[in-house]
């Protein structure tokens, strides 16, 4: 068996962001080495790991070259080189999770036919080659209006994603494989994270329910336990299971779900790592969904994924009329209300709707919980630098 | 009002151990700059910090130069250059706890005179200058046997301190400034950690009972709360309150308590700092005990000290009979226990007795997390590497 605790054991992560941050807390309460590589060099993990180093995820030579001098490679994002983590993967090396589930789930396009060869319920939808293929389904009739496009590649927070209701908005969309999608007649979007150890121990998360902005297209609040009857949250674990199984996954999977009128589900889509809708667990369950994801690559056991209170998340994104060196106003504010903890992922400069920290909020009662959320919404504000 | 979030504003803790450590989990979660300042250029702070330098604690000079750098100092450890505290407060520079706080506590022999002073029960002390002194006393018949003998300086983790049965032990202690203290026929040892902010907001933990390992002196496990009644609890907490209004310091003070056999409550000692004693807060409390000194000493609102859970901490502390680089046998098997998380403080080397990390254990049930703690004692040892 590896040893991990203050070894020479060395455990790689792709992509610095927030992500690789939060994970990076646990590696350093389990004392384990670390090594990172992003392309930006004010990456938010830069200080939190052993050794950093500024590197394109999608270069084939710079990924092999990081993933030889870790004993296990691992990612906080799905845009690295998949190539080369098959090729490190035949050279002997741990990647977890696989390029092969990355492969699946990395274009959208390839992630949907996915669930329809494996019969997991998702949005009727066809794949287009580029615009002109996409334009010509559109003239031949075969795509109503509206309908949800979706860029196959390269989309994250909202973006690569938009609905479309005429045919004039088409001209404006880029020149990119994509995915035409019907629109979902959801009532709550909904989330499961389900954790899967290189030994195949499973174990889910509660079903969080996410609110989402009504015009950024980004999850304002996540809720733990979503506000769903039991019957809806049995059904919805139920088929996160069959999604994470069919993935053969090793590490966390987040499956988005819709829940529509009728009480169907349908999949979403799924992230192979920490997830958005997974951050109260910091505060809220036994055990984090970051060392939730170490445990399960480093084939550890898992940890309990009860809560131990309930809990809201509140994104903090950017301002939408500042761009510069960030201010976080209203935050002692917010931190004199109970059970309230921000998060702050360390980007120095702000922009509109840009992801810069999200606040926890835990309470007995998940009514309470989201109140106390609201009044932090309404008091915070994330703006540029007065000084 | 200073900003402390994703700013320009310095941070500077003395002291890089595994106290400092943690105390930087939660400065990266609210991304404050922190310059870290300790002996050990091995030591645990080393890469969780933003700038790591290696000096001496109780050299003048060097503790000057370093706090000129920081716009707030504080510290993880007792013994470091009160003067030079006071010095850098003189300069204008804020200093939490305060050098005078420091300066009642880290003295034991002055210490225990504050607490004459102010009313405060403690066990019965004489003080002695030196060894000679101390003989002296001996000799005309002052002292009792046994009695605790305790160093007035440079004590921690059980170390600098003695119970002496004997004339013929005394010989063996060192020749340094001493107190010759009672032996309290205690039935319980239990601590609260009162928290202060510079604007005077007080929160206090619940009370937690200490559980001693019978040979190393050294607290072997911390139960959140304490099996002790309420009417008991109730007067350690308003002692509690008693003793740190007195010291008024700004931050956390740890302040550890005996229950005699009559139910009467006497201080023991206390110290100006996050403490083993609180450790059980990262997993079982709402605001974690690293946090709440962040809190305190900038002057942010104080989070709640009320529990999400009970809990137990068990110290992990070197196996007597190694030493070398460290091995934690057992600690998969641990983990795979409900509601445990192992803590492991980042020291390459174990030697007998050494804290090498803590385990926590969350539980509803405080028997139940008492009985987990037992199993997850019997079952890892910190022993040397075999690789």
């Amino acid at each position: 068996m590896t040893h991990y605790f203050s070894s020479d054991f060395k455990l790689g992560i792709l992509g610095g962001g927030q992500l690789g941050k939060m994970m990076l807390y646990d590696t350093r309460k389990f004392d384990i080495q670390t090594f990172v590589m992003d392309p930006n060099p004010e990456a938010p993990s830069r200080v939190s790991c052993n050794y950093f180093e500024v590197g394109s995820l999608m270069d084939y030579d710079t990924v092999m070259a990081f993933g030889k001098k870790v004993d296990l490679l691992t990612f906080e994002i799905e845009s690295v080189n998949v190539k080369a983590l098959e090729d490190l993967e035949a050279l002997g090396k741990k990647v977890y999770p696989s390029a092969a589930t990355l492969q699946k789930i990395q274009n959208k396009a390839t992630q949907k036919s996915f669930y329809d060869h494996n019969q997991i319920p998702t949005a009727q939808f066809q794949i287009f080659q580029n615009l002109t293929a996409l334009k010509k389904g559109v003239s031949e009739g075969n795509i109503n209006f509206p309908f949800v496009w979706k860029s196959a590649t390269g989309g994250y927070d909202g973006k690569g994603v938009s609905v479309i209701k005429s045919k004039e908005a088409i001209h404006n969309l880029p020149d990119v494989e994509c995915i035409a999608e019907d629109l979902v007649d959801f009532k709550t979007e909904i989330a499961v994270i389900v954790s899967r150890s290189v030994s195949g121990e499973i174990k889910s998360y509660p079903v969080v329910e996410m609110e989402f902005h009504p015009e950024a297209n980004q999850v304002e609040y996540v809720l733990c336990p979503a506000r769903i009857s039991e019957d809806v949250a049995s059904k919805a674990r139920e088929l996160a299971r069959k999604v994470s199984s069919k993935f053969e996954h090793v590490g966390l999977l987040a499956i988005e779900m819709f829940v529509t009128k009728n009480d169907d589900i349908l999949v979403n889509e799924v992230a192979p790592r920490p997830h958005n809708s997974g951050h109260f667990s910091i505060e809220g369950s036994f055990t984090n969904q970051f060392e939730q994801h170490l445990r399960a690559i480093l084939d550890l056991p898992l940890g309990s994924t009860e809560s131990k209170t309930n809990a809201v998340m509140v994104n903090l994104v950017g301002d939408d009329n500042y761009t510069g060196d960030v201010f976080y106003e209203g935050i002692e504010e917010i931190m004199a209300l109970p059970g309230v903890t921000p998060h702050i992922y360390g980007k120095r400069e702000t922009r509109p709707f840009r992801k810069m920290g999200h606040v926890n909020i835990i309470h007995s009662d998940i009514s309470e919980a989201r109140a106390i959320a609201a009044t932090v919404k309404s008091k915070i504000k994330v703006i540029s630098k007065k000084s």
